[in-house]
Order: structure tokens, then C-alpha cells, then sequence
């Protein structure tokens, strides 16, 4: 019998497509005993998908009769503190959507409960599964950067905002590209400072094309319900002067679609994380090592296996309750300063 | 009879192979009548290669025998300001290398006295003459980039501490990478701004790599006597919630040897400089609009042309004193805020 | 109910990869009640495939037991004349494959009988539909390209006759690759032209490769039994002076196996069309303005939408019996003076 | 002792830059006696630069002291005629620049003169002394090309309308684009096909751009003083069916700035002229054949060199009086239709 | 009723996904009537897969049952030689996989019982039925390359050591690299000089990587259990002075994951197989003559076809029980001479 | 005074282009003195050219009235031998031109001569100066290579049978292609391998081009007077099973004009040399890591310092007389198994 009984919080595209298929993969450690939605029809329609014994409007019904010990958060952003709370509560480790919550004050709540119950609490944020991020934090180890003092970090889109669900919508979501993108590399950046807090934030948000329209690349928007920032910029400085320069966008001027990608500047080499190259020196010239053979895995099963190793005391790189604290927080003072 | 009468101060390779030439190619408009540099031989070499009448040490001297009506300054940076001061208060429109000054008090001094005076001071900011930023001025005169609000300007160089000169030196020139080459992009970024004072800069300085020496690829130097930053990022924010991003370096460990831009985005279009390329829509639809026959100029011609058009009150787009204050202030609020 | 009733006339691919389908993504528009072909078996066989009710060798009968209001004809071309004239006396709308007849005589008549019977007479001429032909015409209306002069139109491959079908036999196919192929881009070069008739047409026409034979690219055919031309050229010239460069061909000694594509220049602006490029000035320099993100369309399906909203009396591109029966008169002209 | 004296007649940078140090390279075989300008400065100046003995404002002065026996005409278009006659009426073999002449009957005048008194009257059109040329006529010879039947030949250029010489005066060159450009072109699509006279013309002449004025990429035109076409385009029918397609331009809203190439289909095999690049059959498989190592020869030197051999009666690829006339047959027709 | 009756001997992959599929094209020609492999279960799952009637684990059984007429062998190496001599014994022709045998001795025994048997023996040795190796055989046999006198080939992969089955045991396989794939290039190799035997051979091999482990592309292996070669280098020279160079791997720090290729020099022209390239001069110039439409056929198939054409005595360019014999012969020198 | 005083015997272009012009930048450490060639006229003009005080036909004469004590050797390679001997028994140390001699036996001559005499003999293999040697050799002694067991090394020219000088004179050169070409790359391939000399060597030559004519890309050479080999391949085995692949030509069919290069594969890393990239593990992955910033230098001025180094007896890279005695084995060991 598997040693984890789960539940899933949400009914969306997430649950479906990322969370319920990487649980599934994993049949002799984890059963996954409930869907639970404020819609019950759909949370009816993803238990029959997935084969999923039972589905529910209402979380306490869901706890009082299928005894989770693992529940999975996939409710819009607003919504991570009630539910995270709750099942902390109930006694259940946690994998939460990110962003961690709408502000670091609910984030920090919700690490203290998780501390307070000697539970895990987790959030979903799966690049640093990928091979290339694995491959940084071991550069990182074996002292190939020397010491990181400079992080650039983007996730642009040109005219990505989504046609389709909240993400326009500021009480839901809690703000638009930064919460939605940006939080993936800013995560990301702050792991190869040590998960450091910022001593300064100086930062700007910006909402121009996503309130006057325009052609889009993933649908179509509406501008009059564009309530969030289309893009954000911000500088973060840190009491060992190391900074990083952080910016994303639903839609920018610029060339590319899409482009993601952080570049860290340490004394001894500088990585370009996508695709990974390593500049340096080696046998005293200056060198670029490419690594033309790095695979491409499965993220988010990787990610779910690094939740539940840290749900049974094992290392784990998933994102703790105290580090989705600090991410929160640098949000909050970016919002703040803009 | 030529309407100016130019003087030279600095004997080094900027008068040589710049300045000089460029004067000398409008024989209707100046006339180069001194050299001066605290090495007399320098001077006297420099006024023979060129045929230049006079040579001096001693610059009272000069004014006195001579007269100039215009002075050029190619000294060291620390000798910016006394020199521009004797060449105003000896009644001379002067062309001063950049950066302006050592500090912002020292440029608007200069500012000052220039103004006071009725003189034409300014600095020799010749990116502003390429027909990129021409044409980045023309397209946000006609309002293809709409309201612009975000800017990255980087000048960066691999391994590129000089071998050579001042360069590295604190007291003579005040700084390294931002005062000798982040100096340019910050220029024409803030010009794209309308030269607004920014509410707030945040950012830091490096040393890592010039203090630690390495495998350089414009001469070798010498770590032991490396007093400046070998890299430089901040970020600048207006009240208007326009925001720079600003990155510069000698040494970093990244992969081009040399690369210098500015991406410039506004409201309705976005433009990369080099080369010059403009993200926007077009008939409904989303384009990129190349211009692949841009010709290349002689900057340093056009920019003497450009001072002494400022000279004669006509309109010119040289740096003037007073941004040369607002740039002077960012650099040093740069260095104060690392 | 869905307003139109829909009947298939020939059983061949292009009804079975293009048309059925395409109509059947519309069921709220469009019932199809039968497949007609003179060969019952595939009529059947075609039926079965697609859930379509009926099936008929005789269209008489068809009309008689299943009264559609349209029909599709997608026979050789050698039939298109006929049964069209037969629907069109049946009262039905019909969409015609291309090319639309024989002769332009034929081309006339069926005009001319549609026009009296008040019915939609289209041909399937789907080029139109794709994206770079919405944006050239959207950039023509917008005045981009000023007065269109000339445009070079062609069509060509380099081995490609058809190893299968009826593609070389004169008597069914009226002609080759003209009839075929060069066809398509003749019909956008008229459109950009807004359909004029051409002042003169001088043209030729050969077929030294299809009955000399060689390697093929689209399966191996016969030469002894190549009755058509491998390739024609001709020129177009109007009243207004414009005028049209056309090349097409099944085969001839060329780089591309397969190119297709029209440049239209303009006293403006210039286009290419694939991939879609604007050659024109901007803010006073030369610019190539490039669409990078350009959709692909499904342009069956949206030609068959625009011929139904034709059959409505709503706006539509589609191609139109005039506008058929001039195509045919300049592709006449060309063989006769060929 | 050299076997010719030669005269040039005509003081401008054709006869500077080409055709004086050509013959000065063959100093075995010819002797420059003399150069004649109807402005004698001009004149003076060219022969002094060159070391050459004698300048003249009056040709019937030249002839009479220093006896030529070859003249080379480096006149505008319009003198090309009576300057030949002289010539030839004086005894002396001539190379002529192109275009022949400013009418067909010109052409027909000074070949029927060159021939009555049985001397060599040659144009100069420098293409056919390009190895890819010289590999074409080979490739043709040696049968790899079979039977030519279609030709598409185009010289054109974006913005470039010379902003010097007389190029755009009607009076003086006759015509534009097609007179100054195309016939290098027309002149080598003509020798492939053994130069017959064609069958039928049908062109076209445009000066939308040259009229409206715009940025140029040589130099500035003045749009009032504008006579000439900015492009033209036409078609030639043979009487065995063969035919070309000719496009030329000083002004074109198409990508390249210069873009001069030939393709030739023939039976067998199909010609790119610009790089050389032969699509054929090799081994029963379609193949492109390609050849990376062509040189680039002086190709004015060699035409030079062709011109006398065949005034010594040698065997020569120079440009002919007869085919000269049949290229300003050929000229004068694309006008007449256009 | 087809003219062949055919039995699998061997359950691996092989069998799977090549021979049996192959086969099953072919039902006019054969059937296969069973599955034998040492494993009764393996026989048995792929008899179910591929509706097989029976299958064995005793080969006898097998022979008395079924009566086979053609039997192909897909075992490991080390049963190639009982296999098919058994076969051979029961009067079947022999497909047998490569490498033939262990040893050169089991190679000319295997010959031998065919020969007297007059039965059909071959090897599956799949390159030879690319379009690439037809179209060089067809170079060569026009005379395109004139004498070939030298010839590279290689087959090597950076880190592709087989994480799975027996690759890297020496007992059931007789070697590594070399038996695995150079075995292929080797054999074309031999082809290109009409499969003559060497005068000489000298080659080395090579298990450093092998036997000290690292990253693998293609599984991860025990370097503990390596026992083969992991590279292996041969020359072979033949009496008429052509030589062959022999490179092949498993494993070797290059740059490609995989790279295969060989280069035949001639006389007259020299081709690189992949991409098909022939080096030559044509019409007087060095000339690189591309095939830039060949097709990808089913090798598999193919070589299964000319297989069952030489049991009928048909021409076959199948790998014969002679030239097997003379490759072992090839193979085992080059192991004896490292 | 400077320490050294050099002779020039040989009056060729290596002597003009190479020797005396690296000579001549040394002024503080070396005078040319004298300049001795067979052809007196060819001495003294390349003596006056270079303004070196001395020109003899009589190498003698030259001894004793100039007392060198550093001779340059550039003669034909049958010439090496009898002056080098002469030198040293002069008491001179030598430069020699590559190949060392006709033979091993004269090598080894001159390298006893030279040990007894206590004299730096060394041959002119420049290519051990570039950068990219330089850091193979950096990156094996850092032991990146592991253990080096198989070099391939080739020296391929496509049509580069040189059209003037002796290199087809088997009397004169000893060779073709091995003594001119492969020369340089068998000795980096040497140095690689410490110098060992191998257990075995087999190889072959050719000369069906050279012998037939055809096309050049060297000037035109005469088939009829071609004595040497166009084309050498051998394969050196080593007594620690390292092997050389070798490969060198002045003409084969193959698509490079020129092609140079060694691939060196070691157990740790593998090394493709031009341009330099080191194929290898970095931390866990597969890497390749490329130096994108290595200079050119000047690397006859740097194998020249090396001469002299090593004749004062400092550390040294030149190839030294018992290198090129091992050198010329191999060589005369290729020929004799040809």
C-alpha cells in the first residue's frame, strides 16, 4: 500500500495536465484519493478523466471522509493561503501552486504553520528540475564559479498575455507577469545567492500595451479587464553587494515570443543558463564550455518526486515554506517600490 | 579667415586620432593653433605630425600667446574640470572629453561658469552621432515608440581592462568601467528620456576580476595596481516610473568580447540600436522593421561639427553642460548607492 | 437545421481530403445529403467513409431524391462545366474546384447562368485565404504599397508531375501546369490588380522534360503519355501599364522542388509574399518590415466559409464566376499565344 | 614596335578607371596616342594622369596628327553614333561602350559602315568576360544544357538612381534603367540563344520612384530633373518559341540593393549564372552541380584583349556590330511597346 | 500460396522491430511460420504480437514441425554459426544478422555448407540497400570515379556504449565496436574495391573509456563488465596499392554523439556517402556535384527483398556467405595485428 | 654587439619571405651577415634587397670571410644534407628548412655531427608555435588528455600541385606531398607521442592525378614531368598501442581546397587542433569546450627565437636533430612499405 494518500485542490488545466499525470506515475508511493473544486461538476469530470475515486465541492467533506495525508494545491493564486492552512490544519504535507500566496504576510503564516506541525510545505516551482539548473548548482559546488556577485534574470513574453482564465485579474491573482513568470527565475536567482533576503528592492511595474490592446500571441485579452502589470523590472541588492536584475513581461516591445533565461556572473566563470554555457578560463585562455548533450526531462514528475523525498525527511531541491517566505517577500517590496 | 581659433589640451591618442582629425577636415571653420600638455615633448611631437604652429606646457602661457576662442581637453579625468574652468574663464566654448568630471559638483561648476559666461561647454558623447540613434530620435519624434518606459543599456567587455594608460588608476580617473565606457550608454538612455533626473539609482561596483588578474585580451595588467570597478550595474528610476537598467564591465565573465546596445522600450514600439531594428505592429499585425542599409559615419566629425554648430547658437545635438551635470550626479549617486 | 444542404460531385482526393472536411467542421452551417460520382463504387466507398447518407452515380437522381441547395464540384476539370451548368439549373450554389472550365466561353456561360438564376458561383481558389494574402491586402487598402506596377508571379517544380490522376491527359485537364498549378498565384497577381483585364498577353508554353521523361519527385509518369505543357511563361500588360510576370511548371531545371511565391512592387512599398516581407522607407530610411509571427491557417476550411457567406449575401474574398471567367480568359489568351 | 595606336574619345571615369589602364597593360600590342574631350581641360588633366602624349577638344584635330588606327568612345549615349562613323569613315577599328547606340538605326549605320569598310566595330559588354560565362557557353557547347527555351535575366537595384553623370537625362542617354543596366543582361540572354532577333516583344517602362524621389543608395537624384525609366520589364518571343524575361531597375521596392543574375533552362540541364550552379540529371538522380573555385578575372582586361584579337581577325566573344543591332533592335521595341 | 516459408530464430529486438516486420510486407512472397528462440516465453510473446503460428524453444522441433525453407538468424554472435549451419543442414536458405560469425574459420565453414547445399547464405548488412551506396556503386560503374585507390571510413559514437544486452561481453559477442558497427562501413568499404582481401592489416584496440565509466548517451554501462573493445583504428592495404582507414567506436572523446560516414577517392572524382557528394571536374572547372532529392527508403525491406531475389537466383546486391567469409577474415586480422 | 651571426644558404622565396624578415626583428640578438646561394645573381639581389652586407655563390668563400656562427638552410631538400655538414663542421649551428633530408641515414648523420660537435641542429616546423599547439601541449601536461592513444593527422591539398619550383622533382625533393605537407602535421603527431618511434607503419602512394593533369588551383602544373607522389596515407602503430592515421596530398578529390588538421584522442579528453576544441567530462557531463579568443601570432619569429634559444641553451620547442632523425624514419619507412 503507497505510503501517501493525496488530494487535489482545483480543477483547472494544472491539476490536469501537470499535477494528477506526475502523481500517477508514481503508483506504489502515492494514491491519489480525491479532486476537490468549487465547481463539483468539474471536479466530477477530472476524477472520471484520471480514474480518481472521489470528487468534491467541499474540502472539510473531502478531509471528514478520504483521510489525505498529501494535498496538492491548484487554485487561482488568491486562494493558496485558505487551502494551504486548512490542510495544514488536517495534518497534510502540502505541494503548493506558485506564487506562494497574494503576500509574503500570508506566506510567512503559512511556513510558521507548517514548522508548527512538523509538516512539509512545498511550492511548485519546477525549473530548478531542469538539467541545466542541476548542472549550475553542481558548477556552483565544485567552486567553478567562484563567487556569484551578479544575476540577470528575465522571462519575457512579446504579446503572451493569456486569452483565457484570471490572469488579468488583480484580487484573484494578486498581480500579473511577476507572479505568473517572473516568480520562476526570481526563485531561481535567489537559490544561487543562498536564498538571501534582498537588503534593497528599487523596482517598477508597467501595464501600457495590456490596457490599450493589441494583437496577441496566446489569444486574444480584453483591455478594459487588464488589471495587472504587463511587465515588470526591478534591482535587488543584497548586504554582500551581490545584485540581481530581474525583469518579465506578458507583452514587451521586443523581439522574441518567449525568452527566458537567467545569466550568473561569478569570479571565476559566468553561466548562460539556456542553453547552458559555462565562460571561464581553462589552461590559462579564455574558454566557453557548451554542453551539447544535456537531456531534456520531465519537470514536473521530478518535481513531485522532490516533494514527497522531502515529505519523507530524504534532500530534496523542492521549494520550502521559508524560501516561498523570502520569494514572497521580494514581490511584495517590488510591488511596493514600483 | 577661419571663424575659430582651436586649442588642444592633452598630448595622448585621443587628440591624436581623434580630435585633431576631425578639426583638420574643416579647414573654412578652425584653425588648430596650440597643442598643450604637461609633457612639453609630447606636445611638440604632436604639434609637428600635425603641422600646428605653437607647443606648450603651460597652458597660461598658450591662452596668452595664442588667443584660442576654442579649447578641446583630452586629459586625463581628473584634470577635466581645472582646465575647462581656466579655458571658460579665458572667454573659450570648450569640447571636453568625457566623462565630464570627477564628481556632479565639479560639472555644474563647469555648467555654471559656462552659462554664466555665455560659452558653449560641452562633452564629446559621439554615439549620439550614429545614424542608430538619429534614427531612434526620428522614430520617437514621430511617435512610433509611444510613451517610452523601460530602457537596458549595457557596454561590456569581456577582458577588456586596458593594458595601458590610466585606465585603472582611482585618483586619475575617478573610476573605471562606468566612467570610461558605461558612460556612453547611460548618455544616450537618459537623452531618450528627455535627460530627466532619475528619483532613485540603486547599484553596485566590482572588483573581482580585476583585482584577481587573468588571461587579458586588450594587454595585460596589473592586478596589484587595479583600483577601480571592473563592473558596474544599477538601476535608475524617474518619477514618472520610467525605469534604466544599466550594466557595465571591463572584465566579466560572459561571452562576447565586446558588446554594447540599448534596448528601448516604449508603448507602442520597442527598438534594439545595433542594429537597428524596431518591434512594433504594422497593419494589425505584429513586425519587426529592419533598416539594412544604414550607413556608417565618421561620429567624431560629426560631433565636432555638431560643437562648434552649438558654438555659433545654432541647433546641435552635442551633450551640453547641463546634462553633463545630470549625467556627472547619476554616476556619482551610482557609486555612492554601491 | 442547418441552412444549407450540401452535395459532392466527384469522388475523388480532393473532395475526400479537402471539402468533406471542411464542411464538416461547420455542422451548424452545412448538412452534406450526398456524393455523387460517375463511379458509384467510390461514391459509396467516399459516403461510407464520411457518414454521408447518400451516394449516386447519376446526379439527376441525387437532385431528384436529396434537393441540396449546393453543391461542390470536384471532378476533372473537363466537367466542371457541365455540372455546374446542371446545379446551377437545379438552382443550387455551387463552389467549383479550379480551374474553372475548359475555355473562357465556359467560364462565361456558367457566369452568366448564375447571374441570372440569382446564385453563388465560386471556385475554390484558397490562397486567398492564408494570412500573408489577408495582410497584403490589408497593407493595399492602408495605401502601404501606393500603385501597384508590377508583379512577378510564379509557381514552379522541379520534377513534380503528377505520377497519379489524370494530370497530363490534354482532353480532361484542358492544359498542365497553367492549368494546374499556375493557376493559383494568376488569380492573387488579378486580385492585387483588382481583377482587370490585361490590354495583351504574350506567353509560351513547352514540354521538353515531360515527354522526354527522368527522375521524378511526385511518383514517375509517362512521357510517351505527357499531352500537356511542363511549363508556361507569360506576360501581362494592361492599360494602366501595369503588368504580371507569370512562370509555372511541372517540371524544369531549377534549384527548389517546390516554389511558390508572388512579389508585387508598388510606388510605395514592395512585397513578397512568403515568407510575407514589406520593402518600403520608414522615417525617412530604407526598411524590410518582417512578420515573424504570421499564423497558419486552416485555408479550406476558411475558403469554404467565405464561399457560404457568399451564398448569404455576406462580404467575402472568395473568388467570384466573373472573376473566374476573366482568370480563364487570360489563361485562353496565353495558350493561343503560346 | 605596338601594332595600334589608339585614341580615346570621351575625358569621363569609364575611360579613366577602365578602359586606359586596360590598354596600358598590353603594351606590346597597343599605344594610347591620344585622348579627346569636347572639354580640353578634362581632357588635358586625363592625359597627363595617364602619361599620355596627346589631348584634344576636336576629334577631326586628332585624327589628322596622330593618325589612330583603334578608337575607343567613352561618350554620354547620344554621341556613340556620330563619334563611330567618324571613326570608321577615318579607317580606324572601334570599341564602343554600351548601349550601341540611342536607336536601332544607329546600330544598323555604324554596322553597315564597320562592315563596307571591313573594319571591327565592337561594343563593350564586359559580362561575357566573367568565368561563369565563359562556363556557360562551354556547358552549352558540350550539349549538358540541351535545348535553351526560357531565359529570366534581371539587373536591378533599389535605390540606385545615380546621383551623378548624366544618367537620368533622356536627351543625352536615351533612356534609364534599360540603356544603362538591363542591356548586360539582355545582351548575354541574347547570346545564349544564339542571338536571334526575337519574334515579339511586349514591355513595360515605370518612373514612380525616380519621379516621387526618396533615400538613395548612390548618391542624391534631384525627382524634377527625371526623364528616364526607373524600371522597365518585358518579354521576348522567338519564333522557335523560346523566350526571355528581362527585368531592370534603378529604383525597385524589392530586398537587395544590387542584384544582377541570369537563369537559363535548357532541356537538360538549367543554368544560375551569379554563383554558378548547374541543375541537371547525374547518374540517373536529380543533381546541382556546383563550382567553388571559379576566379574572378579583370573582365575589362579581358574584354580589351577580345576587341583586338578580333580586330587582328582572331577568334573573339566580343560583343559585334551586328549583334549590336539586333540588342538596340531589341531596346527600341521594349520602348515602342511600352 | 507464397513461394517461402520462413523461421525466426532469435526473440530480440532484431526480430521485432526489422526481420518480422519486413517479412510481413512481403505476403505474396512469404510467411513466416515460426518463432524459435531459447526462451520459450520470448518465442511465444512475439509469435502472439505478430500472429505467427508457433513458436519453440528447440530449433529441432522447430524443423520438424514448420519445414522452413528459409530461416533467419537474429541471435547473438556467438550462435550465428551452429544456427546456421543447422539450418543450412535442414536445406534452408540463411538470412543471418552480422557480424557472420565469431571467427573467420565459422565464416568460410558457413560458406562452405551453402555452397555444397546449394543453398542461398547472406548477411544483413543494411547500407548497402541507401540510396547513397546505389547511387556510388552506379558513380562507379560509369566510370565517374575512375580507379578507386583509397578510402575512409568510420562509424563512431562519443559515448554510446549500450546500457543494455550482451554489447560488452566478449564471449557471446567476439568483440565490440568493431563487430557492432564497424562491421557496416567495413563491409561498404570492401564493396567500393570489389571485395577483395587485403594484403595487409594493421589496426589497433582501444577500452580506456570503456573500462573507466563516465556518462553515457545511450544507457549507462558497468564499466566492471566491459570486456571489448570501446575503439578500434585499421589500415588495409591491398595488393593493387588501394588502401582502406578503419575507424570505429563505441566511445571516444570526439565531437559528434553519432558519425558515420565513408569517403571513396578516385581517379577521377571522390564521393562523401553522407550526404551524397561527388568531387570532380565537369566541363574543365573542379566542380562539387550535390543529390540533394534523394529519398529515405526501408533498408530493412529492401535487403529482406534482395535476400529472398537471390534465393530465386535473381540478381542481388545482398552481402554473400563468400564476402562475409573474407569480412570475418578482415575482422579477426585486425584483432590478431592489435 | 649581437650574440649571434647568421649565414643564408639558399636563395628562395623561404629564405625572402620567412627566415631573413624573422631575422631582422631580432637585431639585438642576431646579424645576417652573409646571403650564399648557387645562383650569385639570385644572392645579391636578395642581399641588397634586405640590406645584408654579403652575397656568395661559394658557401666556402662565405665561411671564410664572413665567420658565421648560426646558418639558415633554405635549398632544396637533396641540399640539406652536404650544408648542413658543412655548417657544422664550421663550427655553425643550423637552422634547417623541413623535411629534414632525402633520407634517415642522412638525419642521423647530421645529427651525430651535430652531438659531437656540440652544435644546435633544428628543423623548421613552425606549426609547433602556433597558439594552438601551444595549448594541446598546456593541456596534456595538465593532464586533460589522459592518456593519448590515436591521432589522426592530415595535410590535404585538393588541387594544390604547386606550378613552379621543384616540388615535382623526385631527385631534387626526395617526395611530393609526405616531404612538403605531411611533414608538419606527422611531427606535431610525433610530439604528441613523446617522440617514440613507432613498432609498425604501413601505408601507401599515390599519383593518378598528378600523372593525368587537370585542372589547378596552384597554377597549372606539367603531368608529364609529376615524379613524386600526389597522395600518402600510412597508419603508425605504437609499442604502447598508440597509433597515427596520416593522410596527406597535393591533390584528391575531395571538397576542400586545403585542409589541415590533427585530431588527438586521449582517455580523459579529445582534441580537434584547428580550431582548437577539447572534447571531454565536465562536471558529470559531456563537454566541449571551445577558446574562442586565441590569437595569431608571427610563427616563423617565434620558431626562429626558439632556434636561438635553444642555442644558448635554453628551454626550447624547436624540433630538434634527433626529432627530425626519428622523423625521417618514419618517412623513409612509409615510402619502403608504399
Amino acid at each position: 500500500m503507497p505510503l501517501f494518500r493525496a488530494a487535489i485542490i482545483g480543477g483547472g488545466s494544472i491539476a490536469d495536465k501537470n499535477h494528477i499525470p506526475a502523481l500517477q506515475q508514481l503508483p506504489d508511493l502515492v494514491d491519489i484519493v480525491a479532486v476537490c473544486s468549487r465547481d463539483l461538476t468539474k471536479a466530477r469530470a477530472l476524477a472520471d478523466k484520471h480514474n480518481i475515486p472521489h470528487a468534491f465541492a467541499d474540502a472539510a467533506a473531502m478531509y471528514r471522509q478520504c483521510s489525505p495525508n498529501v494535498v496538492v494545491i491548484c487554485t487561482p493564486n488568491s486562494l493558496h493561503h485558505p487551502y494551504t492552512m486548512q490542510a495544514l490544519a488536517q495534518g497534510c504535507h502540502v505541494l503548493c501552486e506558485k506564487p506562494p500566496a497574494l503576500t509574503a504576510t500570508e506566506a510567512r503564516d503559512m511556513a510558521s504553520l507548517a514548522r508548527q506541525n512538523g509538516l512539509t510545505l512545498a511550492y511548485n516551482l519546477q525549473l530548478r528540475q531542469t538539467r541545466e539548473w542541476e548542472l549550475l548548482m553542481r558548477c556552483k559546488d565544485e567552486g567553478r564559479l567562484g563567487e556569484i556577485y551578479h544575476i540577470k534574470a528575465h522571462f519575457l513574453r512579446r504579446r503572451g498575455i493569456p486569452g483565457w482564465g484570471y490572469f488579468t485579474n488583480k484580487a484573484m491573482q494578486g498581480g500579473g507577469a511577476l507572479m505568473d513568470l517572473g516568480v520562476h527565475v526570481l526563485d531561481l536567482a535567489l537559490c544561487a545567492l543562498d536564498y538571501a533576503a534582498p537588503a534593497q528592492v528599487l523596482g517598477n511595474t508597467y501595464d501600457f500595451i495590456g490596457k490599450a490592446g493589441g494583437r496577441g500571441l496566446m489569444g486574444a485579452w480584453d483591455p478594459k479587464a487588464f488589471e495587472v502589470e504587463d511587465a515588470c523590472t526591478a534591482y535587488l541588492s543584497f548586504s554582500n553587494k551581490a545584485s540581481i536584475m530581474l525583469s518579465t513581461s506578458f507583452a514587451l516591445n521586443t523581439q522574441a515570443d518567449k525568452d527566458r533565461n537567467l545569466e550568473i556572473y561569478g569570479s571565476r566563470g559566468g553561466v548562460k543558463l539556456f542553453p547552458f554555457t559555462l565562460h571561464t578560463e581553462v589552461a590559462g585562455e579564455l574558454a566557453d564550455i557548451h554542453f551539447p548533450y544535456l537531456e531534456q526531462d520531465d519537470i514536473q514528475l521530478k518535481n513531485t518526486i522532490a516533494f514527497l523525498d522531502a515529505c519523507q525527511g530524504k534532500p530534496s531541491n523542492v521549494c520550502t515554506a521559508e524560501q516561498g517566505a523570502v520569494l514572497m517577500d521580494v514581490i511584495e517590496r517590488t510591488y511596493q517600490s514600483a
